[in-house]
């Protein structure tokens, strides 16, 4: 027999997000919303065709973030999600501006998670140039918690090594050993006990990370990364979803074939759904 | 007594060059004109607001370096120098169809210089991915001589660990022996006498090139880069010209402190004359 009080019930629609990212590097970010809302569609776009954000300045990052998001929302969409965190840094009140569905980014998700994860109360963040100059990280940290220190490095290549897939790698080690050592030589920073992954490209490096950290500050330190804390904002947001059925389309603005390439090192691009689209 | 002959006779027009590049790479090449040219005045472009070129599709440098050139010919020139390989591989066609003054990129006179400095017939050419991927210097060789082999590489991290100023550091030298180490196990490519450096960052490398090469190789490579032999062609194209005099500006499209910062690591920028023009 059917359920009679159900079966003619239609489904809800299928909830809409649109994850926006400069280049591969938020398909981690991707992956980590597809794991915690496998029903909802998800719908990414990289602006390969202007990457990397992390160079340029603010202004620039802002426009670029304006363009690149119109073309991701022409469909209707629930959120917005900037997985990038330059484009989070620069850009979040200009397209809350833009948009009245919510915009998530990775920051504020990032602040609250390094946070609760540090007992010392010093928060190592290490992300591109442009994220590290525009002291998004502390401001966060500070509205929350006054007392908190932080200390941001930038470590610009680390977005090379990852595209070039050298996740564990001697250039790779030197350059965090490089990076990392004057940390080693500071009252202050010897007390990181949390460090925020600051850039999307970062994840892979978490196990490296967690041996040069652990050499060098000679404790286990808290690897924070926003992708997890970003997913779980998106679930509160959009409440209980479907447990599966969720279709994830990509879009590049340049070099397609090189996104599939690359993005797979990230989350399990097929070559065939990325798509090509002009801003 | 002044001479009479000569001293009503106008001093002609000091010539000027645009000298264009995809960010502060190419000022290397403004390095090298400047040096062969003090005379002359070098206009220089850097497209810091969409760099690196390196990863991007052909269409897409085609477009972008096309954009940048008509910004930095506004005012009449009497050459181009296109001071960036991967858009001398994919726009130089359409740029010799645009304008009437002569074109010059970098390809031509590396492929020149490496087959002048070859013994074996086996040269070696690293560039970033777009270079290699665009078939530019086994071409232009192969159009001078059938015979010699080209070996190409893709290898992209060098020009972020240029402008992290890492010209001598251990992530260097572990990036460059993972590059080159598949060269060893080749019968054919241990042959290599000669490396074009096939990107205009990578110059600052060659110490370590020697010393990496030479380890792996056992004996003394020719490095080729394209600064020297395009000057010298641009030297042939204008004649004679004044011994001193020659002003250098500096244009931007994007963050001009960090072009001053980085690009000094390449040319003695001085900050105040880098200009930011939006295209």
């Amino acid at each position: 027999m059917s359920h009679p009080l159900t079966a003619n019930v239609p489904a809800p629609p299928r909830r809409r997000v649109a994850v926006f990212d400069s280049g591969v590097g938020g398909l981690t970010v991707l992956g980590a919303i597809h794991a915690a809302l496998p029903g909802v569609d998800l719908h990414f776009l990289g602006d390969t065709a202007r990457l990397p954000y992390g160079t340029k300045s603010a202004s620039t990052v802002e426009k670029y973030a304006l363009q690149a998001s119109k073309k991701l929302v022409e469909s209707p969409v629930d959120a917005l999600v900037v997985a990038c965190n330059t484009a989070s840094a620069c850009a979040i009140p200009a397209l809350r501006a833009a948009y009245d569905f919510p915009v998530l980014g990775v920051i504020e998700p990032g602040a609250e998670a390094a946070l609760h994860a540090t007992r010392s109360g010093h928060i190592g963040v290490i992300g591109t140039e442009r994220t590290v100059a525009s002291g998004a990280y502390p401001q966060e940290i500070a509205l929350r918690d006054g007392a908190a220190r932080v200390h941001s490095l930038a470590t610009p290549l680390l977005v090379s090594l990852a595209e070039e897939g050298w996740f564990d790698h001697p250039a790779t080690e030197a350059a965090l050993l490089a990076y990392l050592a004057p940390w080693l030589t500071d009252a202050s920073t010897r007390k990181i006990d949390t460090l925020v992954l600051g850039c999307t490209h970062y994840p892979v490096f978490k196990p490296m990370l967690r041996r040069v950290l652990g050499r060098l500050l000679d404790r286990d330190v808290a690897l924070v990364d926003s992708a997890e804390p970003i997913a779980a904002a998106l679930v509160a947001q959009l409440g209980a979803q479907p447990s599966a059925g969720g279709q994830v389309s990509l879009l590049a603005t340049d070099a397609v074939e090189r996104f599939a390439r690359v993005g797979g090192l990230f989350f399990p691009v097929d070559k065939a759904v990325v798509e090509l689209v002009d801003l």
